[in-house]
């Protein structure tokens, strides 16, 4: 049998099967593997930070990474940027009748590589099967909980601090993008799709840390303008000093993109008081997520909203994304 | 506007709308309506339970609910019946471009008041969007957390101990059956979707609790099957003692189901030590959801597997269910 079939998610024989010999394989959590309705976890803090997301990403391999890996990194990080130590993650697959199994393998596989690889354990999971045409392929959810650490909040933000982003920015964008092969166009671009909390986590221990967030959906202007509406706060922006491919530009040109609203999955913005802003930046580079980190913006009270001082000397102000141009893209 | 649309998924502008007009309309917990990426929770015992289950019901409105209810009521129950006290949930949705937005707006008004009865929060979200014809409607996860009371397992189940279900089994599947009008049938039957946390929290106290279980996918007899395996021991049931409703046994005889297979959404299996078993009736008889809780079979040693004592004085050997003549019932 090589397709997943409509009664693998009946409940009955075949998820069982399903389950143990394909999940279990490689998902090897005693508690998962004792199949009953809900997990036993142990924390050290009843003080915890909870987030979910779902994941449909068109397609769902891309250069970079698959469904499985962005699932598993983008919980993670919404849990770090929260200021948690992320430690368990909720696994709910929803996988269209006539999907291949080789492929829900892979998808598999590399969740669970993800999460060894991050320290972090996928604890419960939950697998339901639809029709062919009612589904595209897989679509995950995940839900993770984490240990607050350090507690961050656009209400902390204030003039003056500074804003970092941890590397190249729009390289997921461009790479699904590219891999829905709507474009005749060889270009090696990767998701920068990565768990986050061993870059971000050392930084919990600096007072300076005001806010955190992963510039997924809407991208870095769509998230600094939630920034600045939460903190009351404006925020200047120096589009030269923005990491961005030449490859992620070639194709923003060709195709009439803006790197600023295009999705990452593996960078995070971050606000710090202006006194932390060199020994943040020292930590950040110090990972080899973070080697291209860079002081992108500061905090000012002299307007509201973001404005982007481009190249040519000029201001662009940055508002919510309309409309995408890329949907599905996490 | 009236509908939805692929830019509800964005997370510009339009997702805001819908966030800000219409789920914190309803779902109005102040870490959930600060829109960060994780919510901060207090939970009294680091000692927790997780679960989590999409919910893919077809058709997503029936009688006696909707899959809103649905995902609310089945992630508590596998948090009750794991001995827990539910707390928190996160809700993952992924909506059909096209879906009506006035059905949305139903479904998570359902969500809110579904949780505000029965006491626990909706702590975080989040929404996709899928083009038409990539989904059916509308699927919702929940992941839920919970804090552990009572440590429950197959593995504390031994023989003379008793079997109790909590009411009348089979209402959900055949709700759902009749209400894709496959069928030419106008019969009242109503799912049973319920929070059990009130009727089974109390339950904790009794020493001698040792399981317990909600029969969704695959029924009373996959799941007693299921416990026979893990338990090591043998469960007799007695067919005479199962409630039923006559309409559900009409439905069934029609249509070839086995009451048995079909799945509940608002009942328990329990195990007791058989002394506890009185004072367990007792105070499941009390509530309104457990007013015809009945003993319907035992644990015993004398075999392995799920015998079913017929009520014409024979016996029938119980499986896990192979092939679900109903996908998709929750």
């Amino acid at each position: 049998m090589e397709k997943i079939e409509i009664a693998h998610g009946s409940g009955g024989k075949l998820t069982r099967e399903l389950i143990e010999n394909l999940f279990l394989k490689y998902l090897d959590f005693e508690e998962l593997k004792s199949l009953q309705d809900a997990s036993y976890l142990k924390l050290s803090s009843p003080n915890i930070a909870m987030t979910t997301d779902s994941y449909v990403v068109k397609p769902f391999k891309f250069p970079g990474g698959n469904t499985g890996k962005l699932s598993v990194c983008g919980t993670i990080n919404d849990l770090t940027v929260s200021g948690a130590i992320p430690k368990y993650l909720s696994l709910g697959l929803i996988i269209e009748e006539g999907f291949s199994l080789k492929e829900l393998e892979d998808i598999i596989s590399t969740i669970a590589k993800t999460a060894k690889e991050a320290g972090i354990v996928i604890a419960t999971g939950d697998t339901k099967v639809v029709e062919s045409g009612k589904c595209d392929g897989i679509y995950i959810n995940t839900a993770g909980i984490g240990e607050i650490k350090k507690e961050l909040s656009p209400k902390f933000v204030k003039p003056g601090d500074v804003v970092i982003v941890t590397g190249y920015i729009g390289d997921h964008g461009i790479a699904i993008s590219l891999a829905r092969e709507e474009f005749d166009m060889e270009i090696p671009v990767k998701s920068d799709c990565a768990p986050l909390n061993t870059l971000l986590t050392p930084l919990f221990d600096i007072s300076g840390l005001k806010w955190m967030r992963d510039p997924t959906r809407g991208g870095v202007a769509t998230v600094t303008v939630e920034l600045s509406e939460m903190s009351g706060y404006g925020i200047k922006l120096f589009e030269d000093k923005i990491p961005v491919r030449e490859e992620v530009k070639f194709v923003c040109d060709m195709l009439g993109y803006d790197p600023l609203y295009l999705a990452n999955e593996g960078k995070a913005l971050i606000v710090v008081d202006r006194k932390d802003a060199e020994s943040t930046l020292n930590i950040l580079k110090e990972h080899p997520l973070g080697k291209d980190s860079a002081i992108i913006g500061e905090v000012t009270d002299s307007f509201k909203g973001v404005r982007l001082k481009t190249r040519i000397g000029g201001e662009r102000l940055l508002d919510l994304l309309e409309d995408d141009p890329l949907p599905r893209i996490c």
